[in-house]
């Protein structure tokens, strides 16, 4: 499994349940960690890597929001739904924090697919997004409920 | 109810299933939403406003992901818990997109409290966060699993 070519279009009828989807890799720096904290979730543990060290996370740790941000540039780019990955919400979970000079993909797998009652041009996809570390651990879960649409006849 | 001072400190003692929590105002623009989903949601309805016409959310609308940044910035400022906004997980979902010149507040309410059963000192606090727009409408629905610590003794 490699990943996906940006060229590919998914409609409904293309997409199946255990369907896997593997994004390319990206690196997060101490300096980026920073910024995003200071606009988005400014705490001492996100922000300044010196007063981290005395708090929960013993160090610089990136915002679980950062996490996730970082994951959706790496979905968009990886799970190619013709209409886009246009999400309706999800679960989301941080196993371990990220931290300064990581390296994250993610993995997705298509978990369920509920046709939608009220319009029959469109699904809800049901996809589980793994992020991981260089070293393989899950530092994110992500179950999203993403829309799909069947292809225009 | 009006915004937390930001002198508060809250420990698990201070913490009641009902207590309740207001965040000030915070305004989108549409450069802003351009800015934050060209880096981590790039998709033409979050950076082409007139691109944007032609898909699913008929004009510029956030990246999902930007109204709940936001929604963090917010509740980093209005839910004083003593050792900061510390998160395992969460559920999250937006019943309508955050548009350009939007101003949103949250109001977050303790729903549930869970005191762990490895680790007397702390317990998981579930948050339910409502993002609001101008017009009294939830644009984002969040229901957080925080940690919180007892009062050293």
């Amino acid at each position: 499994m490699s990943p996906a070519p940006t060229d590919q279009k998914l409609y409904l009828d293309d997409i199946a349940v255990g369907q896997e989807f593997l994004s390319r890799e990206q690196r997060i720096e101490a300096d980026q960690i920073v910024a995003f904290a200071t606009e988005y979730d400014p705490q001492p543990f996100h922000t300044d890597a010196e007063a981290a060290q005395a708090t929960f996370f013993q160090g610089l740790a990136a915002s679980g929001w950062h996490t996730m941000a970082i994951t959706m540039n790496l979905l968009v780019r990886s799970v190619p739904f013709a209409h886009g990955i246009i999400g309706a919400g999800g679960e989301i979970s941080w196993p371990r924090p990220t931290r300064p000079g990581d390296v994250l993909h993610v993995k997705s797998k298509v978990i369920e697919i509920r046709p939608s009652q009220s319009k029959p041009d469109r699904a809800t996809v049901i996809l589980e997004s793994l992020t991981y570390n260089q070293d393989g651990e899950v530092a994110q879960k992500l179950v999203s409920k993403l829309i799909a649409f069947k292809r225009e006849r």
